[in-house]
Order: structure tokens, then C-alpha cells, then sequence
């Protein structure tokens, strides 16, 4: 149970965003940019990113829910994201990214552990400014989602199975107000 | 000098905002509604928790650039917003701030450090659902914009006779599109 009465049921973050859709508004919209982006990183890279901090974070509920969101960017490799989450430099995704989980583990942490040794590897094997300006966005912008969600106590779906239909609405229709309004009710059919 | 090329030199997180407006924008949003709400929560409360976050993150650039905000709010009192940071609970702050302090500590640390008990103790002490959820995500977002200066190695003026005169500029016109545009040019005098 949440440690604040929101007056729903709605999981994780988004029964927060119901009870305050002022500051819910500016935050999806920032989710938006920074992990649907399809400039340098591509939004699969981008949701790896957030789901590698969230799991630094331990945030349950975060890490499975854009977890299961790079796996359908990934054409559902559903191991990738974990080989990602616990032994990146082994997995199969370009040096690039290595180095960019680098620096989004760093942020993490704080930003004053950010060194200009990490941030030139990433040069080096071709990240450019706004590469790098948005891993580390999105590292601390998941700094911030995970201490919102768990720092409140939202609710959290232990079952596995309740994260992938969602994921595909975000996957197909992004960070928008729907994300903290109910699930839409299935259409009536009338009989003739 | 920052990690990532800026192209401007505006100090702080205003050099990085004004590299990438389209997430300046939600982010300021985002400061403006958390930061400048009266209902509840007073500004000055919020800027001494945002304050206090950014002290406990180390990160210089928003400590004293909320600090000094804070201070406008509390008339000038320089010591009180020092004495928050140094010993909250003996500063003269009400009972009901010193809760909230102790919950944007913990925010701090992790989500999961926030406990039932902490919460408790700040509604005993006539916090509101909505002080409690705007206490944790204002410490949660300071989690994400100490990461973001830092992270990227803003510009941080080290003279702390620079902060005074922009603070007055946010407490009176907020947190606008100006803070990541370039400082207005005074007008110039024609000679007649």
C-alpha cells in the first residue's frame, strides 16, 4: 500500500501521476524526449539505459516495466536486456553503448563520480555531445522516477506477466497522459 | 569546463538547458510547479528541502543557487537556510518541516529507505498527502538535477557573490524559458 492515499489502484508510477497530474504532465513529457528520441541513440539503447539504472536503483517496478519495453524494441530478446543488466560488457550490444552504461552506472552513483577518463572512452568510440548530455539525463531522470516510485511506496505487480501488455501501449503510443489514467474499459458490444 | 561542448557559457544547469531546450522545457515545468506551489507547503519550505537535498548530493551549483533563493522567501535570513543544512533539527523551522527534511534525507539515500514511521511522524505533525508526495518528489527531482550538473560538469561559478542577484531573477519571474537564455543585454542609452 502506498505510504499516501492516491484514491486508485493504478501501479507503480502511474497511481502517483493520477493524484498529481500537474507534476505527472512535465514528466511524461520528459520521458518522452529522452527515451523516444530516435536521434543517435536509438529507444531501444535509450530504455536499456533507464532499465540498467533502475536496476542499480533495485526499483522493481521500473526495471521490469522498461525492461519489458527495450525487449519489444529488441524484437523480444528478452535475454539481452538481462545479459545487459548483469554483465553488460558481455553482451552483445556495440562498444558504444558499453561505454555509455559506463557513464549512466557513474551517474547513478552521483554525479561527481562522472570522470572525463569515462566520458573521452565514449568519444572515442563515437558518442557525440547529445549521446552523451542524454545517458546522462536519463540515468538521473531515473534517479529521480525510481526514488518517486519506491520513496512513496507505490504499488508494485510482483506477477511478471502484468508488465508486457503495458509495455506495448507505451511501446506504441509513448509517454502520454495515459499513462496515469485508468485502462481504457473494452468497447461494448451491443447485440443487433 | 563541461564535459560535453555547450556552446554557450552560461553557468550551471542553464548551460545545459540551453544545449538541449526540448528537455529544458518539461524540466523547468517540472521545478516551477514543485518549487512555486503555495497551496500546502510554502516556497520557502520547498526551496529549503530542494536546498537541502542538493547539500546532502554535494552539488554546489544548486546548493547555493537554492539557497539563496530560500533565503528571498525567509527575508534575507542567510543563517536560517545554513542552519537547515548543518542541524535541521535545531534550526527555528517548524516541527512539520524538520519531517519533511527527514523524509527528503532518506529520499536521498534511496526509495526504499523511506519507512512507514517517518511517514507517520510528519502526518502527526499535520502533513498532507500531497506535502508528503511533494516532499519526496522534490527530493527525488533535486536526485536528478544535482546529477545532471554534475554529471556533465557544468559550469560552476565558485564567487558566491554571482548567485544573489540571479536568485532574485527566479523568485520573481519563476522558472521560466529565461533560465536557459542568455542573460539580457541592458539597454543601450542613445545620446541625444
Amino acid at each position: 500500500m502506498p505510504h499516501i492515499d492516491t484514491k486508485n489502484n493504478l501501479p507503480g508510477i502511474r497511481g502517483l501521476m493520477a493524484f498529481r497530474p500537474q507534476t505527472a504532465e512535465p514528466m511524461s513529457q520528459l520521458a518522452n524526449i529522452l527515451l523516444r528520441d530516435t536521434e543517435g541513440l536509438s529507444p531501444a539503447d535509450r530504455e536499456l539505459i533507464a532499465t540498467y539504472v533502475s536496476y542499480l536503483n533495485d526499483c522493481f517496478y521500473c526495471r521490469h516495466s522498461h525492461g519489458e519495453i527495450a525487449c519489444i524494441y529488441l524484437n523480444g530478446d528478452r535475454q539481452l536486456v538481462e545479459q545487459v543488466l548483469m554483465d553488460y560488457q558481455h553482451a552483445a550490444i556495440t562498444e558504444k553503448l558499453k561505454a555509455l552504461l559506463e557513464i549512466a552506472g557513474k551517474v547513478q552513483q552521483s554525479g561527481k563520480s562522472v570522470e572525463a577518463q569515462a566520458i573521452q572512452a565514449a568519444k572515442d568510440l563515437g558518442a557525440t555531445d547529445k549521446d552523451i548530455h542524454d545517458t546522462v539525463l536519463i540515468a538521473a531522470a531515473f534517479c529521480m522516477f525510481n526514488r518517486y516510485v519506491d520513496g512513496l511506496g507505490a504499488i508494485t505487480p510482483t506477477d511478471l506477466s502484468s508488465y508486457p501488455s503495458r509495455a506495448q501501449q507505451v511501446a506504441s503510443k509513448g509517454y502520454g497522459n495515459h499513462i496515469f489514467s485508468p485502462d481504457q474499459p473494452k468497447p461494448h458490444t451491443t447485440a443487433p
